[in-house]
C-alpha cells in the first residue's frame, strides 16, 4: 500500500483506480484478526530492523499538514513472538517500547507512513515493524521468511501490509527534480508485482535503487521472503503518479 | 536529575531543596554548548542502547497530565560521533531517526523523562541517549567510558545529564505499595553519590536493584564510566521523596 496523501482525495482517474485497489485490500483483509504493518516512515535505524512493543500506537505526524488522528493497539503477543524468533534466527532486530513497559504510558508515535494505509483498513490490533536500508538484501529476505513462519504458526488470521512508495523523482518541479531512474524503477517494480515474481527484485542494481529515490525496495524484499515461504496469488494491482512520487497498490491472497 | 512532577511545584522543604539543586545544575551548565541527556523514559530496548539522530525533539508525553510543551534540536554532529564510536567499540547501540532522515519531518518524541530535567536547563542542542537494562553492567560502564572519550575530544563544552529516579516502593498507598528495598537502595545510592565513589554501584546486588523498583541503576553505571575517565568533583546533592518514588539531584563539575 502507498502512503501518499493523494490516495485520500484522488485528483485523477489513475489515482482513483489506485484508491479502489486500496479499498479492495481493506475488504480482503476484513476477516483478519491482526495486522503486521511494515513501514519505512517510522523509526529508521541504519542497521537494525525494529519491532514495536509499545501498547498504544498514536497518530503523531502527518505529511504536508494532513493530520489523521487515531489510536491503534499493538498485538503484543504476536509482536513478542516475531521479535523473539527473529532474534533467535540471528536477524539484527530490536524491540521498541517507549516511556513505560506497559499500560497507558507505553505509547508509540505513528506517521503518515502508517496512517495512510490504516485509513483503508478496519481497526485491528497490529504489529508495527520497521525495515532497514543498511542490512543486506539476504537478511531482509530472511526476515520475511522468519516472519512468515511466525505468522503461519499463529492461530489468528493475520494480514501483512507493506507500506511503500516508489521513485520520488518524477516531476522536475518536485522536491527532488526529474530523475529518469525513478521511471525505470517504477516500471520494473510494477512488472515484477504483476508477474508475481518478486525474486526478480534481486536483479535490480543497488545503484538504480539509490538513484531512483525510493522508499520501497527494502520492504519489498521482506515481502519476497514471505512469498517464498507462503506463495499467494496476486488479485489486484494499480499504479499512479499524480505528483512527484510513484504509488502502487497490490493485493495478494492465499 | 530526577524527572518527577513534584520538583516543578515542590510540596515540602526537602523537595524545595532538591529543586534548588536542580536550578544550580542549570546555572552550572549555562556555559555548555550542547547537552548529552541519558533518559530511561524514552525508547526502551531490551538489549541495545540508542542514540537519537532525529533533528527535532518534540514534547509528546507528560506524566499524570503534566504537559510541558517545547521543541529542542539535536546536535547531530555530536550524536553521529557518539553513535559511530560506540558502534566501532562493539557496544550494542542503534541510531534512531524517525519518518525522514533530515528536515522538518525528522522528529522525535520526548516524555517526562527528558522534559522535567529540561525545565531547569537553558535551551541548547542536545543528544538524547537511551540506556538498556538487558546489557551487562560492564557494557554500560564501557559505554560511559567511550562517551567520555568522544566528549573530551570535542571542541565544544558539553554537559551530561543523567535522568533518573530511584526506588518506586516508598508508599504503601502508591502504585507499587511499600517495598523495603526501595529505602535500602535509595540510602545506598545517596551514600555512593555523596562519597563520589560510583564504583560502589557494582556492590549492589541485581536482586536489590530489581526489588527496589528503580529506573536509575543503568544510567548511573554510564555515569560511573564517565567519571572513571574524567574524574569530577561533586558540588551539590539532595534527595527527596514527596510521594512514592525517591528523587535525587546531584551536580558534578570539573
Amino acid at each position: 500500500m502507498p502512503h501518499g496523501n493523494p490516495v485520500l482525495e484522488p485528483p485523477d482517474e489513475k489515482t482513483e483506480r489506485l484508491a479502489e485497489v486500496l479499498r479492495k485490500i481493506g475488504e480482503g483483509f476484513r476477516k483478519a484478526d491482526s495486522y503486521v504493518l511494515v513501514s519505512p516512515h517510522n523509526v529508521r535505524m541504519s542497521d537494525h530492523l525494529g519491532v514495536v512493543m509499545a501498547e498504544h500506537l498514536v497518530s503523531w505526524l502527518g505529511f504536508e499538514g494532513k493530520e489523521l488522528p487515531g489510536e491503534w493497539e499493538t498485538d503484543r503477543d504476536l509482536a513478542g513472538k516475531i521479535y523473539e524468533k527473529a532474534k533467535a534466527e540471528g536477524i539484527p532486530v530490536v524491540d521498541l517500547n517507549f516511556a513505560a513497559m506497559s499500560g497507558e504510558y507505553s505509547r508509540w508515535p505513528l506517521s503518515w507512513g502508517e496512517l495512510i494505509p490504516l485509513q483503508f483498513l478496519e481497526k485491528r490490533p497490529l504489529v508495527l515493524i520497521t525495515p532497514s536500508r543498511g542490512v543486506s538484501r539476504e537478511t531482509l529476505i530472511r526476515f520475511g521468511e522468519v516472519l512468515s513462519e511466525v505468522l503461519e504458526k499463529d492461530a489468528k488470521k493475520i494480514a501483512l501490509i507493506i507500506s511503500a512508495d516508489h521513485g520520488h523523482g518524477h516531476d522536475e518541479n518536485g522536491p527532488y527534480g526529474y530523475v529518469p531512474e525513478s521511471e525505470e524503477y517504477d516500471r520494473l517494480v510494477m512488472e515484477i508485482i504483476k508477474e508475481n515474481r518478486l525474486e526478480r527484485l534481486l536483479e535490480i542494481p543497488e545503484e538504480l535503487v539509490r538513484k531512483a529515490l525510493v522508499d520501497s525496495y527494502w520492504q519489498l524484499l521482506v515481502l519476497h521472503g514471505i512469498l517464498k515461504k507462503v506463495p499467494m496469488e496476486i488479485r489486484e494491482a494499480a499504479y499512479a503518479c499524480p505528483t512527484y512520487f510513484g504509488m502502487a497498490g497490490a493485493l495478494w491472497m492465499r
